[in-house]
């Protein structure tokens, strides 16, 4: 039977890695009076809907997709969550 | 007492607004092979790092910063997660 999973990926860059538009944001809410803010870091949420025959299978497609498109294993890191929507 | 809690802020496209990043991506996994894959929306993931004096206030600090200037209420929806790390 063909089951209906909702994927979460979240891509950040890794820790080592500058993050210019983090740094802006923070620059921001600081000028805006925010002084109690810190380490801003932005990063991509990227949300899919998929089949498959079981949340594994699910599980695994998803990662590759991680892996072969979605994120830079260069310069970022990610995190998948899924859920069974069916 | 300050406590330092971290925010996670998830900023998305509106459902009704059309998300041309999205749907690249989604085509670009049907044309390797992937046709499982559906509705896929890519959003911003705004992870940072707040002082308050209680939870109470570091959320409402955090959604302030949403409304004044993280997320674009008119094509954009947000949702906040907080947990404390002090």
């Amino acid at each position: 039977m063909v089951m209906k999973f909702k994927a979460n990926l979240k891509v950040m860059l890794k820790p080592s890695v500058l993050d210019p538009q983090g740094a802006t944001l923070e620059r921001a809410l600081k000028s805006m009076g925010y002084h109690q803010v810190s380490s801003v870091r932005v990063g991509k949420l990227i949300e899919l809907v998929l089949e498959s025959e079981s949340a594994e299978a699910a599980e695994k497609a998803a990662n590759e997709w991680a892996d072969r498109l979605l994120a830079n294993p260069n310069m970022e890191y990610y995190a998948l969550s899924l859920e069974s929507i069916s």
